[in-house]
């Protein structure tokens, strides 16, 4: 680690140009190399992930960076879900039951503008667009582009390689295919892909529905969802099987039978997406896949970092917190390995990082996949509803003793992705279980009610844990 | 799915042998294309898994081929496990309570040697050796091969490829590569890699341990372990991390470090292995590791068999058995397709593989890499001793009434592997619990105790069912 290394990174999307921007806050020359044009300059959103959620452990990195306020301007809190049942009743579900605690639907685009921007404002960051890395040579440590402009092909050589350059990433393909260490890795698609629609804005470009919620129609099988943008509009997400089920993707090809199926299972949010035909026949489907890999590094020469070495699927609203998050642990090791006189290479730094690092990354992944069935199927079973009831009325009355799995993950930047769900998973066990038996139905007295789900949260993790030897 | 189909398999292994005796046998014209000579007449062990457990499921697929018993004659039957504690000590721990249940060691390259045999005595089946498969164009259904010994490249044109080219399989890779469809796909190495060691026989020919038990050295981070061949020898296995701990596959490179390892944490088998340095020295290191993808098949042309589909850490002894499973599996709905009137598209018969294969194979996977750490660590930890103790005393005397999880997966083929997976993990979680919390300590009357644990085990099993919901 010398400030002098020529640092290369690969990719300028949230994580990329949140990373230049601390390496060079800490006095390190930065290049970074991106495939897309500039976003600032140029309208790229194609109907794939226009906005995103933003929580606490997002803040976190941006706050360490310097970014935080510049990011809050552009955030709409959303403090739970309106779930939309299928004869059009709604009912809320709150995300948490203790004051000012909230997720914000944010522009993916303009988020990341804000960051490149705040980069840009150091000397020594350089960002070059339309460069699409095709290979990187490992060993040598030189990044192989070519511009999308010009068709020229260029090599650069660096003294060390962040690979941020998202779920597909390039390096961590080098890594697969080159062989030189066992590389450990996996693509797990979900049964399910995606398709983004519009609820526009009305005449006086307010919100139609709700700006305060995340929206949910839930529907077992499949479902929509919808999140309100600054100018009015709402970017709605359907998820449905490609090829299961009555409906889904493959079979949904003629206007008729979209709108068949908006008008059968959505007829509420139908009536608010004019363009569903065009929409829906023109935007892409979009595959949802988990990626996890080990390790993260080779020698002291590249790193993965983001959804290059964690893509999840979006369930959790923490894709972007998970990868902002990388940031502030990874510059928190830097910072150890800086002023310790001892190490000077950037392996010990990487080999630290990983270790600390990738059972929490593993942990958001598994987490994300169960909300998936939580919030098309779950959300609207009756033992589900009263259980997050009875966790909002523990969070109200005991805001500093009790937190749900959603609360530890979401508000509660401190606590590790990987204690959240050992801990979450075991009292949602307790929940669920005395509510589908009643067994808190007599007790009156709610210090009684937590003391009882506390006790059976820790019986359960001692019995996991004697299972586990 | 016509018998006059061009059916081309690649590798001739123990999962590619089977399948075309089998395919053979049902009428099918097959090809199998095989990279390594004929090991009926070339001596190709070269210190790699030369010995394997063959058990009830694998049995099972022999016997629906006409060679079981044939196997039988080359199978030297292991009771139990007889373990080696680091004073030199031994104890044994059977694998059931029940009469005439063990696992049996066999060589591969002898069984291997069978199933070809008994596949060319097939005039629609044809072999070929030295031929190693580049490539394959899934979309045209085409093999790439060369031909190790003339050094000459050639392609076969098939109806439809069958890939059992194990772990390692090109097919496989020609999925991932090729990008056609969604391939969810995952390779894990664990920490440790083996190596393969020998006792040889004494001079009388004779075994100089047991020859009726797998012998293990656990010693919590490490483990020798040993099984008997028909020459009197054993293959002795040492299972070690590679980078982690005082001993690991790095740092052992001196002749003097190796002998000091052996003498301080396995000195009673270092006696018995005369060639220690230079086996240690020139055997290689074999990585461990745990395939797992989907879909396995590419539209009605082509599709993953054994390994290929699902490579699995050794540890329960299933590697084998699993794949000569999927012959077992795959035949009964082939059969039941030819019979129906309906389908007639391989396309067809591959989904309904797959449906009803995959979540076993998945289990198999995830029980073996449990088993690593049962086998290095738990067998000799007295909580988990008295457990396998309690469980022999049960299937004794209720032997059909009580099955632990390794009857259920090795003796009660009829018993998925999933299922296994979940009633075993549940009863193993109960009576660790019991035993650690001495609940069955007062309990005299056996029945009471049996009683007891079923009810526990169903009590755990409902209390999961509705935290999954």
């Amino acid at each position: 680690m010398n400030k002098k290394d020529n640092i290369l990174i690969i990719g300028a999307g949230l994580c990329g140009s949140l990373l230049a921007l601390r390496l060079a806050q800490r006095g390190y020359k930065v290049e970074v190399f991106e495939s897309r044009p500039d976003l600032r300059t140029t309208d790229i959103s194609a109907g794939r992930s226009i906005n995103l959620a933003l929580s606490d452990r997002g803040f976190k990195a941006l706050r360490l960076c310097g970014v935080e306020e510049k990011a809050r301007e552009i955030c709409i809190p959303m403090y739970g879900r309106l779930i939309h049942d299928s004869k059009g009743n709604t009912f809320t579900s709150n995300y948490s039951g203790r004051e000012g605690e909230y997720i914000n639907s944010i522009s993916r685009g303009d988020l990341n503008g804000i960051l490149l921007t705040e980069a840009e404002k150091h000397e020594n960051v350089t960002i070059h667009f339309n460069k699409k890395c095709s290979s990187v040579d490992i060993e040598k440590i030189i990044g192989h582009f070519k511009d999308y402009k010009t068709k020229e092909e260029f090599s650069i050589n660096a003294d060390v390689i962040f690979g941020t350059d998202g779920a597909g990433s390039i390096l961590r393909k080098s890594y697969y295919l080159e062989r030189k260490f066992l590389f450990s890795y996996s693509q797990n698609y979900l049964s399910h892909g995606y398709k983004e629609l519009e609820i526009p804005a009305d005449a006086l470009g307010n919100h139609q529905i709700s700006k305060e919620h995340l929206h949910i129609w839930p529907r077992g099988e499949y479902m929509l969802i919808a999140l309100p943008n600054m100018d009015g509009s709402f970017t709605v997400t359907l998820f449905l099987s490609y090829d299961e089920g009555e409906y889904n993707f493959n079979n949904l090809t003629s206007e008729e039978k979209i709108t068949s199926f908006f008008e059968t299972q959505f007829p509420d949010a139908l009536a608010l997406i004019p363009s569903i035909k065009d929409e829906f026949l023109n935007n892409p489907t979009g595959a949802l896949g988990t990626v996890k890999c080990s390790p993260w590094h080779y020698q002291n020469k590249t790193i993965l970092m983001g959804d290059a070495a964690h893509a999840i699927v979006p369930f959790y609203g923490q894709g972007m917190n998970a990868s902002f998050e990388d940031i502030t642990v990874f510059d928190e090791i830097l910072s150890h390995f800086e002023s310790s006189r001892e190490v000077e290479d950037w392996e010990a730094v990487f080999k630290r990082y990983e270790k600390v690092r990738k059972e929490d990354t593993d942990a958001i992944a598994d987490l994300a996949i169960d909300n998936f069935h939580e919030m098309k199927d779950h959300v609207a079973n009756p033992i589900f509803k009263e259980k997050r009831k009875l966790e909002m009325t523990l969070e109200e009355n005991f805001p500093s003793a009790y937190f749900s799995k959603y609360s530890m993950v979401t508000f509660n930047e401190n606590i590790p992705y990987a204690e959240a769900m050992k801990k979450g998973r075991a009292q949602d066990k307790a929940l669920l279980n005395m509510v589908a038996h009643h067994d808190l139905d007599a007790i009156t007295d709610l210090k009684e009610v937590l003391k009882k789900v506390q006790e059976e949260t820790n019986e359960i993790l001692e019995e996991d844990k004697i299972a586990g030897m």
